[in-house]
């Protein structure tokens, strides 16, 4: 019998961070994961292909959430906005999260192959929203460019809030902003 | 006893480059490279620690390159010309050996395990530069928005460069160039 457990995905996901950050990544097992949020490691795998899933499983939507904001970004917005607009609008889902991010990213950057697959996901975020700027007319060089220049300016920005090194208050969607204006200023320099 | 091989260490480059575009990477062994190259399998791992490694070996003097780079620039560059000069440095080795780096490109193009080694070794060098600015007195978000950019930069263009998308006769350096104008451009959009 399948049992309908309420909210397994997030109950699996908090329980999981919560032992990464206690143990390590590599150090905790599937079986650990389910017991600790109360469910069968059955559950787990409807939900999970494996352990680094729960790390990454938001992939796809992100992805597609970005496209998205990128295409109907309006008419007159430059490529380098489009891209912003779409990395802003991510940003506010992440800044509503920020604890559980800020987990998962000490997670991340505790461990070789997760920063590996971080750095694949976001390399694919880059080509995509490239390819939104394609289909929004944009030519090449400039929607690569584009999308490359916007991750810069996301990571930077995703940094400083992330490790807590931006001024106290800030927010994400405000720091992207502020180092977009920034990369102005050096690209002109 | 030990025999001098002369250049066994690119004669065992050339002969791994041609058997991962015969073979596939995945399907070529360290003997077939070293009977490729008329070596041992002993001679080939006096200059490498596995067949990834002939990828990748230059990586560190390429680090100390960039950072040397960076560090040398005249005193009153930017820290984007800074950057940029680095990797203009760099690209004038990359012109010169053509026809390697093009193979090389797509060996690891076609290789997951050896996009995700590439992608770590781009951040690296990213992060080496960063630092090579700080030295050089660059605060941050500064230094590392820089070094960020001038990555983009370079990875559009060395792409341009690679595939032959760029203007039939470009060289690698003058497309780094023409891409970091792009960027004043894009920045300023």
């Amino acid at each position: 019998m399948v049992r309908w457990e309420p909210d397994a995905r997030g109950r699996l996901e908090r329980a999981a961070l919560e032992l990464y950050v206690e143990r390590g990544f590599e150090q905790t097992t599937v079986a650990e994961i389910a017991k600790r949020a109360g469910l069968t490691e059955r559950t787990f795998f409807r939900h999970f292909a494996d352990k680094r899933e729960v790390l990454f499983g938001g992939s796809a939507a992100l992805q597609e959430r970005l496209v998205t904001a990128v295409l109907d970004a309006p008419a007159g917005a430059s490529p380098i906005e489009a891209v912003t607009a779409a990395l802003v609008d991510a940003a506010t889902l992440l800044q509503a999260r920020r604890a559980a991010v800020r987990r998962r990213h000490g997670v991340i950057t505790a461990t070789a192959e997760l920063q590996e697959r971080e750095l694949i996901k976001l390399a694919a975020l880059t080509g995509s929203m490239a390819g939104a700027l394609r289909r929004r007319g944009v030519a090449d060089p400039t929607a690569s460019l584009s999308a490359e220049a916007g991750m810069a300016v996301f990571k930077v920005a995703f940094e400083r809030w992330v490790t807590g090194s931006a001024p106290k208050g800030s927010d994400l969607p405000g720091l992207i902003r502020d180092v977009l204006a920034d990369l102005r200023t050096v690209a002109a320099g």
